[in-house]
């Protein structure tokens, strides 16, 4: 079975450095309990929104993102059982290129360079399964689309989903 | 119809550059004529043959490739009449992903991001046509495969073989 995963938030946990970086720089203290159902930049004011597009240009935001909790283990697990590769929309931000294929090496070296995708648009990729946090990343795929929780995404309703990582492993184990 | 491009030996003229650098570094003649049906490497004196592959590793190397003739006018009009993506097997040398990015930009703006891709193994490509001068990411396409020449790949029979940029115009607008 071919098993295609999206990086952030489903890999990468975007969403908590998003919320991180902008309290750093405001001296705020916003939680991601607030920011359920909503973006990062639809919780804070206005004229601060811009400021956390920025944060997908800083050196280094790509490369420091933390693995969801159990990706690894479990991811490894599948790649034993599937073939697993990771599919990112990252051409959008071309200083995340080089950054995404070092944050895999670090984090995730038994996923071969052959099995590493950057693209744009995710309609193109022939496969099984797709586990992805966006919609419209998923709405195109031909195959089983899995919505992977992240806060923004909390109330989308038609794609079947995983709320984590342990909860794929039980699907996919 | 959606139409995948690869980029080394099709848009970006790698071959001619080896040889460049090849000639450059050991005051040599060698031509692309006497390179036919062959790789470059292996038209070297073997005790040179690891110095072709370091050419992958060298700052500018992607960046500073010839297009292929043609490629951008033709390209430019394949793109008005169907979906055209290019994909490049990328991954293999992670110092190429900008240079890529920035290349493509320079020679062929009129490609989105949206309608980029590095990869690393090509089976996963869901589309009508690949046009690539490998044989191993032809094999595995399940739609059409076109082989473009390359002087390595000239004794290769089993696919539709394109010659020129102005073959696959006569072919596909």
């Amino acid at each position: 079975m071919i098993l295609f995963v999206d990086m952030d938030e489903v890999m990468a946990d975007t969403y908590t450095a998003h919320i991180e970086h902008y309290n750093d720089r405001f001296k705020e203290s916003l939680t991601k309990e607030e920011c359920m159902g909503f973006e990062v930049w639809q919780k804070v004011p206005a004229e601060r929104k811009d400021t956390i597009w920025e944060h997908y240009y800083k050196d280094g935001f790509f490369r420091n993102l933390r693995p969801i909790q159990d990706s690894i283990e479990i991811l490894g697990e599948l790649n034993k059982k599937h073939s697993v590769y990771v599919a990112s929309a990252a051409m959008q931000f071309p200083n995340s290129l080089l950054e995404k294929h070092q944050w895999l090496d670090e984090h995730f070296p038994f996923i071969h360079w052959r099995n590493r995708i950057l693209c744009g648009d995710k309609k193109i990729l022939r496969g099984d399964i797709l586990i992805d946090d966006r919609s419209h990343n998923l709405e195109n795929f031909q195959g089983r689309s899995m919505i992977f929780t992240s806060p923004h995404n909390i109330h989308t309703n038609h794609f079947e989903r995983m709320n984590s990582w342990q909860e794929i492993a039980k699907e996919l184990l």
